[in-house]
């Protein structure tokens, strides 16, 4: 986990980073609080599928995180603040004991949302006395564990609103979760950019944040090859559409084929013909589709096919990294709950960060070198490196700080309730 | 529905009728309001398994059938409270359209229950000035429905108190709906009641209301029989748990068998070992088991086997209703939420009333001479009479006016949600 | 088990009982053999659905009975023929010990249909012997087991035809396991024959073979009622899908509707829609339908809705047996794989036996006074009757000896694999 | 499709290359006859799980093959032999037309056994003429053709024999394939083989057969590594278990875990505990384990796990086919039905090719600059290339001319019916 550690440097000036992690540990927390107020207390106790958590699960379950890792061990005198939330509130921890399953999680009415508030409050109090109090030599220890919780938690205010559309998608009246916002309509015309062959550093490099799936840094080996410059749009899927994607089974992998005839798929997750065209509930409750927006809800599968029926293929996860090294991280507007028109203005490459996550064709496995941290905080990243495809960039419902190069996001080839679009690429010949 | 005609010489006192009716209407409309108090909203929106339904939806759904068969066909000028809830709160009306899927009806986190509140007000305040204003010529056939509306109604107050008892029993903290209240222990020996054969009319024979399924009246050949004083208590049905009775196989009907195996069950429903000894769930929360109270929440083949386990049998329908006659509906405790221990004073059956539905051997059929009546109205009761059993007496939950010899309750023979217990027949020899 | 019971003064001819048995003994086996002989070995291994089961495992099944229940405990140095092959070929008798999964019976390519053939051999060698030199004392007690175990091989036989016809039907290539025979066309009209109310005696009296299930005898108090002189034809079936009979949820009890929606029912179940018009499966291959044939392989909800198509009813078992007493057994052709058009000569009931089985709207359930045997022997029928239905009469895959008034046949509401029909039937208001 | 091209050398011999192909065309169509001998028809019938077919459907589909990608568009009047054997033999080419869904395909009873003898026949024959009557233009198409078909059909001889050995591990009665060979014990030691780093030429360099999926050839970048000298052996597998390896989460990827639980494993698919031992189903019959043989039928999760448990890891497909250039195909003994001790003579790595095949740690996925062949063909490998880990080597069921050191083969990670197994790496420091 050396990718999580506090700089050496930082640790220097003690008193500061006390006030830092004070100050940024309340914003953290606060935000979480701030999404969950659109949501009455019946919005947040219902799991829409077991993919999916409630968002008062969610709430309860970072603040366990808080508890079992730092307070519990660090913070002398602590008291949990109800004996069974460790069972209802580990998510997949094995190490730390038993849990509530999983697809199960919607079924607790109790604790209420109020009760909720309260273990919040309870786990703020105590890991302020923590960050206060506690003594110099555990600091180094310490430091990393809060970092990591406040990113775990950041993870997690991401899911609260993907799992909010997609319970609000099951309701046949449209509930909205927040107004909409117009933004200009913006078309951009689509170029390729092109990158040279060689051996490439990738992976995290060390300073600041990182998962541990982000190292160990090493050489990868890229053929040339051009990126486009802009994520595919909804009017690119329509044509898609039109052109009978959904139908031809030469256009997918064999196992998207299956899942597409199974599910009945012939558009993104939450679209639906209303009227004779085409609109998808948001956030802001269900719209008409916005042609110029980046395509978004869309599994691996679909992703690749539709690659396939351009004559283009997805990048790698290298080849996306390397290309969005540098660039602006611009996206960054949490809960917005809709998709910006791609940007006209600018050269290169565009709406790399903030807009959809973008599949790569990369199956997310370790890094050279990569080993799990020990303990129940190795099984943060690690048993997941199976049959999961990586996503890069960030999408409009990713907080600060999630945004960067080397990010590394992952989820099964057929889910389709994460912000998720794609970005095309081609060889060079 | 003749069953469920308002009488004629009733239809004569109709200023009385008017008055009775207003009365009647707010006082089943306010209990149910009454029932839900004890619960949170995020308590009123889950659906724990698709036979259960949120407390909400029971709110919602019993207002829709006023709005639906009385208000909108009835009351002129009546606008819907809302165009989609006739989709969201149809039950099984095949009739009166397309429907939400019962297993989704959990994932409806809005309306809110503040929105359904306002919808009962909405529907009784319409249905006050129906009652008020409807001409005299419309009263023969609109009083019957609202009687039938009435009814209906109650069935889902019981229901509301069986669902949420299976809600809190998927909880880990066990919540509690009520307080609990101590019953004076008071073992009560088992006599054995006898009954001559010969033929009897069975059935409804027109006073008040019932259902359409309690007739037509009809001539049935009994043998001689005897019917157990009193139900089978948890105490006896801890006898049988000891003896194996869940593990030999030759006490079992086939079906029921492979769903021992299948569930893994070894105990009623709710009931589980915590520290050394029986406890159970209960609407008081978990509670040790009472020895001297009737069992509850076994299925139709728990029941089997365990008649059969005795050297006994279950009552058929028409042996129970015969009994029945003319005993005091004693029970009438709706929503107390426990089970009384058998009573020792009296002499006779004891307990046929309002402590557990009693299963009976009687598949649900329709009685010679039953149809259906036309329209949605006939779906009430005549579609289900297929691989379901008939319960007779009424449980703890059920309200007034639901306790009588006639009354026909259905549940297919897996099922243990409802406060389901037995009592013990056998044949004269 | 009383009603198997070989009669006392049969047991007085001792010396005829003998030869009578040997006789009987063979040709029952025999006729066994016959009906696989035209089916490859291929055709004899693969179980097509659990339901059903491969015509080699009704061979060895058989064999199995005999030598369980007769030949271990009353053949004095009987050697069984294989260590494993009462695991293998135990159907369901729970007191027998443990057993291959039914659904896996398909999967036991070995012992070969050579093997079994040899096993038949070498049990019938036994039995010979067995019935040769059995002791007086025993035969009291054999008699009615070896009379017992003929009648469940016959049994076989009939599921051996309908178990074929289902596996051949799930072939593309329409394969035929007889000739067809052409059976001349004769329109019969529908007459409508009456029966008295009043207190009958139901059940088999004593005399001859009868399962236990079709006693005791016992009285029943029937209402005047009405019988169809024939069964249903797949004309009138072709009427009720073209008057959009699969569509009509108001013709279906709620469980046939989901189940006719989830399986997309919309003919019985070997029909197809093959160059503009219907034809089915049959014994003898594919075949155009014949309009003035019974219909056949349709399922209780099936029957059900069409009577309730037609404003009438199905029968009680009761109505039915009444009905048929004293009428000829003139079905009896097994195997002929072919359903007769309906007889138009002769007056009264038609068709009562030996053209297809005919639902009733009876629940299979216990006659009053109704006790299953002790040990292996009572599993035959007790434990089944829970969630079935009773058919009566038998079909054109019914053996000699299984056509009486009396006998109940029962199967799953959802079942159609059977030659399985309906006749009419009407209250007399 | 330029890896599976003649050599335009062997062009200009076009009548060597007659002769080569008529008697190579002959050599494996016998083999796959030969392997079926064995074989009782019943045993040829019957699929024992989806993903796998009857020996019968292997011998068959290998034809459609040869009848629709060669007879039929390049031999002059072919007839095919019936016409529905393109719809019952076709395995998944989408291109092809509709097809016999692959979990039914174990209900073909017909055509028979003799009948697919007959279609290997006429199909054999025609094959013949082709070959020999073909006109020297159509040579250059055709003749990769026939090699491609006839490497498809030695990939069926394998899993006609794996499919085998897990139908008969179906049967409580233990059948054998084939009479058990004796193999000499001889432990090896486990020694450890190290490789440099550096850029490495990966994939089929032109020269022979090879599949699309191995090329195209291009550049990899490996770090230093060490191979294990030999597979890992059962001996070492059942400390595994000894140590509780099934038991522990902390060794298992998130889906292993979840299959380990689900499906109960606690050993390898077809070892069983008897008499106090550990045994397994074999080609063989069930043997005891040899405990110097490479362990075998285990899956991705479970090589994974194992390789965790000793603190080392899979190697990748990469590092394994650098290491495996140039050494011996020593393996080759096609249906021995066995797998051998490790062998003890020689130094450095051992046993690369013919025992098992070698899960690595690389997912199945497309080769920089891949393209999947255009039309039916190209189904072959591309669609696949989602979900499945890569396998090298080779297994005692696999033909000649299948070992190669570029070979890829693949499977979904919990499948564990091929003779899979594993051997170790580990990083240089």
């Amino acid at each position: 986990m050396t990718s999580m550690t506090v700089e050496a440097a930082d640790l220097g000036r003690q008193g500061d980073l006390h006030t830092h992690f004070r100050k940024r540990f309340s914003e953290v927390r606060d935000l979480t609080e701030r999404l969950a107020v659109p949501l009455a207390p019946e919005d947040q106790v219902v799991q829409s599928m077991p993919d999916a958590s409630p968002a008062k699960w969610h709430r309860a379950h970072t603040s366990w995180f808080f508890e079992t890792f730092l307070l519990v061990p660090y913070l002398a005198g602590y008291e949990v603040f109800h004996p069974r939330f460790g069972y209802l509130f580990n998510s997949y921890y094995e190490a730390v004991g038993a849990r509530h399953p999983r697809p199960r999680r919607g079924l607790l009415t109790r604790p209420s949302c109020q009760d909720v508030a309260d273990y919040r409050a309870h786990v703020d109090g105590a890991m302020t006395r923590l960050i206060e109090e506690i003594d110099e030599d555990q600091w180094r220890e310490v430091a990393p564990l809060i970092e990591l919780g406040l990113h775990h938690e950041q993870q997690h205010q991401e899911l609260l609103l993907t799992d909010i559309l997609h319970l609000f998608s099951c309701n046949p009246i449209d509930p909205a979760y927040a107004p909409y916002v117009a933004a200009p309509a913006a078309p951009a015309p689509l170029d390729w950019i092109g990158f040279e062959g060689g051996v490439y550093q990738i992976g995290h490099g060390g300073e600041g944040f990182a998962w541990d799936n982000e190292g160990p840094r090493h050489e990868h080996l890229l053929r040339p090859f051009r990126l486009a410059s802009r994520p595919v749009t909804n009017g690119e899927w329509i044509e898609f559409i039109e052109d009978e994607g959904y139908g031809r089974a030469e256009l997918w992998l064999s196992d998207g084929w299956a899942k597409v005839r199974e599910e009945g798929w012939e558009a993104p997750l939450y679209w639906r013909r209303r009227d004779g065209g085409w609109g998808s509930m948001t956030l802001a409750g269900f719209r008409p589709i916005d042609m110029d927006a980046p395509v978004a809800h869309v599994s691996f599968y679909e992703a690749d096919a539709f690659a396939r029926w351009t004559g283009r293929r997805l990048p790698t996860e290298a080849e996306w990294e390397v290309a969005a090294r540098g660039l602006p991280l611009d996206g960054n507007t949490l809960g917005r709950g809709y998709l910006r028109p791609v940007a006209a203005e600018g050269e290169g490459l565009r709406q790399m960060f903030g807009d959809v996550w973008e599949w790569t064709q990369s199956p997310y496995t370790a890094y050279p070198g990569y080993r799990a941290p020990a303990g129940a905080i190795g099984e943060y990243n690690g048993k997941f490196m199976c049959s999961q495809w990586v996503m890069r960039g960030g999408s409009c419902a990713t907080p600060d700080g999630h945004l960067r190069a080397t990010y590394r996001n992952f989820f099964y080839p057929w889910m389709r309730w994460q912000f998720s679009g794609l970005r095309l690429a081609e060889d060079v010949s």
